[in-house]
């Protein structure tokens, strides 16, 4: 069941395609407080824009595939003001209050026509049962709409719930890992505490996700609260700690999606580097072998050839001992002391798998840090190769 | 024509294949200077950390493919002592003064028994005839052998050649973008100032070649001088001039040559970037479109999506006004003050060619860097599946 207080829409408005969801809306009838994360690309898209002065008051999101309405400049943002504006006088709303997100290709102008002409009909679809529906109309290359969620049980006072929709799945690197995203719950919670909430649970998920290393122009992480379970959560208490869990687990399935549903992407590779000598480095080793294309092809072929993660590690700015180096393949000592184990058939099963954990110890310290990423396919090249079209 | 002063051979020793050239040798029998750079990677290679020390007084070279001698810890620097010993005592030489080179699969051992029974025919095989086939058995997934040559002609004295032959053509990313090369003169030049002309000329063009951002454990490259043809080359005079064109001339085919056969790749671009803040600025922007998984894709489907350049040059850590950013594609003036400039059509024809330009300038600055990079392929991922089998 999703939160309490929150209505959800999506149509086909015929932005860039006749007959497919491409226009949601969520909007919070008892708004209490929101937050957003957004891309740190300093090409950043005219909705992310408009939308970052305006999360704390912002208490409805529209949204659209199609277009990104990014490096479309003063036009751009007059389409977001025109969008915000139609969209709040439907609500009941200030345009102030309407968030906006959009995903689609770059330097296009926003189809303003197909997508003011397609409000009054999302606004109508409103409902408590849109939710699936608006997680559809976010979808660009995503082959699965992705949501999750979560029951909050709490010491005393009512349950609550938190509720995610996110989309992939190209174009995503840390700062973060998300194309496009949407938590909503009916806890009340202090507003310091949900942006800083977001933040750290961002850092913590999708920040660790990698398909391409690609960052987009128009990543956008919104958590919406209406406070309409009648429990209120307050920072240091036992409900915040409830809440933080709940969240971040939210945050981190959605995470997982988004890298299992990687622009075909066969394969999920967590990859956790120990005994790195400081954080920093921890996660430059992590981050390199991830993205590194060699790496991630031998990750589609099934190629247990570890000889290209030392050759990425060598070359992160991690520093070690290159015969330090230990590597497991989900529980399989793969090399040790950066040399062959002889465990050759064993590691070509691991890689047979759709999910499964390479585990690198550096040898040089203590610091660690883990970064979900995919293979790189023969669909990746395919999808990529003629996007727009 | 080869350089003077030089005998090459190769032979077939079956280090991993039955029938495939696979160990080449060169001797410098008028033996002036040698020079070389290596690999920045931490996780450097046998051969690597064999030839580093000896370049100055190694006057032959010995490459391998089929194994890189990588992660193979004391057993790998003895596999390099035993090779290095029968050469030396076939060619009459000490083996001090024998350079080597693999390149192949990480972490094997080096077949040494099959490179040692192969020697003595292959020290029976040099010759002046021999260069081309030298070129064929430094090869792995390369799909042409890459040599280059040039006549110098001087104002007096004598005329003298360069000869280089280069394999690339995956794991190949700036410092230094090659596996194995090998570049011979019949000057005599100076030997430090043949080792700064080696330095300068590899960060002018194999340091501007990125396929896929992965750097090897094995790259080097050599240059060796025999002085055969009498002409000799001190720093500051015309001669040195000529030499450093010639030899940068040189250095540069076999770069393109190698961004040009990358593996899978269908097109060779050069990416310049002008109008950046500072050198760092403008390198690190023109790696990040050269190295962009989005943009590389969009070059193999001829997709002229140039919102994917702006997003990586955003991401780039360049700081700059995305809509003070300008594109030309080959002459065409596709993007402009960060807008799209209507010229789709064109833009997509000159994707279709097999080598163009792409010229973005920032408008922040004065500095400028280029890159040659290829496309990411089918093929790319088809190769990298499956390297080792």
């Amino acid at each position: 069941m999703p939160p309490k207080g929150f209505r959800a829409g999506a149509v086909a408005a015929g932005l860039k395609y006749p007959d497919r969801l491409d226009l949601g809306l969520i909007v919070c009838d008892t708004f209490q407080a929101s937050a957003g994360v957004f891309t740190q690309n300093i090409c950043q898209a005219a909705p992310v824009l408009w939308s970052r002065p305006r999360v704390g008051k912002g208490r409805a999101v529209l949204v659209n595939s199609g277009q990104a309405n990014a490096q479309t400049g003063a036009d751009g943002l007059s389409d977001c003001l025109r969008s915000a504006e139609l969209a709040a006088k439907l609500l009941g709303l200030d345009p102030q209050e309407v968030l906006l997100a959009s995903t689609g290709v770059i330097g296009s102008r926003l189809n303003t026509a197909a997508l003011l002409a397609g409000l009054p009909r999302l606004s109508d679809s409103l409902s408590d049962h849109g939710f699936d529906d608006f997680a559809k109309a976010i979808m660009t290359t995503d082959t699965v709409s992705k949501t999750a969620q979560f029951r909050l049980d709490f010491p005393s006072g009512p349950p609550a719930a938190i509720w995610g929709a996110a989309k992939g799945s190209g174009m995503i690197a840390p700062n973060m890992a998300t194309m496009l995203g949407f938590v909503l719950t009916d806890c009340a919670v202090e507003p310091k505490l949900l942006s800083e909430l977001l933040s750290r649970g961002t850092e913590a998920t999708f920040n660790r996700v990698t398909v391409d290393g690609d960052t987009s122009t128009n990543d956008s992480l919104f958590l919406l609260s209406s406070g309409a379970s009648g429990q209120t959560v307050i920072d240091g208490g036992k409900p915040a700690q409830i809440f933080e869990e709940a969240l971040f687990s939210v945050l981190d399935d959605l995470a997982r999606a988004l890298a299992r549903d990687g622009e075909g992407a066969t394969k999920l590779v967590e990859i956790v580097v120990e005994g790195a000598k400081t954080s920093e480095q921890a996660k430059m080793a992590a981050r390199t072998v991830a993205e590194s294309p060699l790496v991630k092809t031998a990750f589609f072929g099934g190629d247990a050839n570890w000889g290209r993660i030392l050759a990425a590690l060598g070359r992160s700015g991690a520093v070690f001992d290159p015969y330090q180096v230990n590597i497991d393949l989900g529980n399989i000592p793969w090399v040790r002391q950066g040399r062959d184990n002889g465990k050759d058939a064993q590691a070509t099963e691991v890689m047979g798998r759709r999910e499964y954990r390479l585990t690198i110890s550096l040898g040089a310290g203590e610091a660690s840090h883990s970064m979900l990423t995919c293979d790189f396919s023969h669909d990746y090249v395919t999808i990529n190769g003629s996007y727009r079209s």
